[in-house]
């Protein structure tokens, strides 16, 4: 038989040890600001009946870049490949238990079948927030003032990041009533500024004309004035004067309240998933070698009504991990390689017993201690420990059981100490995290 | 359009905060062992080319019970049925990168295609933990050590669960020359004493009598030897003396220095998987109405060697997630489910601002914080923090901004407290962890 390949599947990642150690960084930063603020996490599985996609995450995600397959029974299933539609399945199941708002998130891996390519993996980790039950502008202001807290938690500074504002009833709005587009036409438009990022800006406006048609004179004019709008305050008057202006107000008064500078009204800013109803948001990364947006999010008050319960207002957000990966790299906030094992210990001679004994010992006082018996040479024990990144290596033979007086080394200060046990407890923790 | 179900898809669970409370108790216990043992973690794609499976796990394991279907460029590819093959490819890949004996683990989510019953679910988490690069039986040893710190570490006493050991040597020395059986008898048997424990003694003896054939007086009696042997002293001489026995009293001589006293040796103890190749183990709960294997492990030296580059020796181990769940709750182990939130803040009237700076005050200080800023009346804001099992809830309105005193009440005492700032802060971080 040919032997196996031992690469991962295209597009998804193995993470060794250094690997894990900063997903693991970035997942502990995003669970301690998440539920700081209050959030509880929750679990789900990771394939679900493919239908809650296709009902309302939008044709593209649903139909081409989602891993389905039909199980054994005859269900058509997927891997999922976002968690809204089953955080709100979750919510549904027990609409009348739950206390609200409900402070919901979790940390799970998905799926898309898409061209890999740099911040975009097929298998990816996502961090997912939601708070069901607040229909105000205070559920807005607190998912953006976590994304806030989360960008600063890894030590981003404020010009590193911006926040980009924008609200779906204001789109509606300015579609239908300011550029009087019909709905089939505000619906083009809308995907038309979706992609204003991504190509020029005559192809732009040649698009944007077709779409005008016979109006496109006026049309393009009125889009020349929204495109120029830095602020609400440089919107028309018409727009200017709505009830979703007003609520973006209110929300922008919050946010300065609490002290969040690196915020924009972006009225180009659309978000891809058809289920947003209000306010949407993008954090993007401000630095020129990764212009990006990293993540958003938005409010999506319809979601838990399609399981056959009264619909539930809901506002999330969900940032990736290679994506904040990337950020960190670029930024130089990437946290230096420190193996989670404090002491390597090196035998000598027949004291397996001592050896595990004292290994017990140091175990109990929380330092993580690898323990080698097997019957491997002086040297090759010391090339393994100084390979793995070990803080601290102890030596053990017949001598220190007798003496009860060990040997052990810091490397990284390349010192020795011989010490007693209480010693070694000592030295071990002064270590610093 | 009718409506979605609300339920998970069949077989697999939704994790609400109180269920996957339990669960990262479960995974946090099994993580601080095991990396109390200087084992370092690491990460995996949840999809594998479906032929890793194939070529090492068992037949049944691969074409029966795992989620495979073929991606939209062709391959075909399995939902991770277990963690072994894939730890397996990650080694091969950096066989000469890494550093040995390596210790690794694991905690991941796999899919089998089995029927649900108690303990037995179709998406499951496990812990999986490997040592590689170590022949001797010191890796062995620790393996069990680590299994037998992890029933501890959740509050087992030595008498609510047993460690069974066996070694595949010892089998196959027994099958081939004891009992004089050929390859194929040999498997057959081998089967049989796996199924031991789930059939009647008369059909496990009427089966035994069909394997040996015309040999069946000779066989059947030297097999009654073999189960009437309470250790490896009552084994028949030509077994006892095998090299594969020394190397079982090897690994009891240092488990007994290691003070672990629930240990067994068990001749009938198989393992389902094809790919052992010395020690095998199995940790069983004792209680009457739990009497069961809930984990195991062993040696396997031959999978890295799938891959194309020279075998590494194995020794590994993998507890699941709800069969140690079912443990604590036959054991009554199971902890009482706390909040990760500290306080629920009740805002009554104008006090966003200050609100929300008090909120990231006490959040500064590591005090997990749930902030409400919507309208809703005080009556319906007490009962979801009273539903929602915080245990301090803070009251803040216009009196209290201007006083500087806040009202706080610790829920499970009952009692109120009015206290400023530095106050508050001490009085929250009094609570029990």
């Amino acid at each position: 038989m040919s032997s196996l390949s031992s690469q991962p599947y295209k597009g998804t990642r193995d993470f060794y040890p250094e690997d894990k150690q900063l997903q693991n960084y970035i997942f502990s930063t995003w669970r301690s600001v998440t539920e700081s603020f209050g959030y509880e996490e929750y679990g789900a599985p990771v394939l679900e009946p493919l239908e809650i996609y296709t009902a309302k995450s939008g044709a593209e995600l649903a139909n081409e870049q989602t891993y389905t397959f039909t199980d054994r029974g005859g269900r058509t299933v997927a891997i999922r490949p976002e968690m809204t539609p089953t955080v709100c399945r979750m919510v549904a199941a027990r609409r009348q238990e739950l206390a609200y708002p409900a402070r919901l998130y979790s940390i799970a891996n998905f799926m898309r079948y898409e061209r890999p390519q740099r911040g975009r993996e097929r298998e990816f980790w996502q961090l997912n927030v939601d708070i069901f039950g607040d229909d105000g502008v205070s559920a807005e202001a607190e998912v953006i003032m976590m994304s806030d807290a989360i960008m600063k938690k890894f030590g981003a500074k404020p010009e590193d990041y911006i926040i980009r504002v924008n609200n779906r009833k204001l789109i509606n709005f300015m579609m239908a009533q300011y550029l009087a587009l019909d709905s089939a036409n505000a619906v083009s438009m809308t995907k038309l500024f979706d992609r204003k990022g991504k190509i020029s800006d005559s192809d732009f406006i040649e698009q944007a004309a077709e779409i005008f048609g016979e109006n496109s004179t006026e049309g393009l004019k009125k889009l020349e004035v929204l495109l120029a709008a830095k602020s609400m305050a440089d919107l028309p008057a018409q727009i200017r004067d709505s009830s979703a202006v007003r609520e973006v107000q209110q929300l922008f008064t919050i946010l300065e309240r609490a002290d969040i500078k690196n915020l924009t009204f972006d009225i180009t800013l659309m978000r891809g998933l058809d289920y947003y109803t209000g306010m949407v948001f993008e954090v993007g990364d401000t630095h020129p070698d990764n212009n990006r947006s990293m993540f958003g999010g938005g409010r999506y008050d319809g979601l838990v009504g399609m399981f056959g319960v009264e619909p539930i207002s809901a506002v999330g957000f969900a940032p990736g991990g290679t994506t904040m990966e990337n950020f960190l790299q670029t930024h130089n906030l990437v946290p230096k390689f420190k193996s989670t094992t404090d002491v390597f210990m090196i035998t000598m001679g027949d004291v397996a017993r001592e050896a595990i004994q004292l290994a017990t010992d140091l175990r109990a006082q929380g330092i993580n201690t690898e323990l080698n018996l097997s019957d491997r040479k002086f040297d090759k024990q010391l090339k393994t420990a100084l390979k793995k990144n070990v803080p601290y290596i102890l030596f053990i033979g017949e001598d220190e059981v007798k003496s009860g007086i060990y040997t052990i080394k810091n490397i990284a200060k390349s010192v020795e100490h011989k010490v007693n046990f209480t010693e070694l407890i000592q030295l071990v923790n002064s270590l610093p995290a």
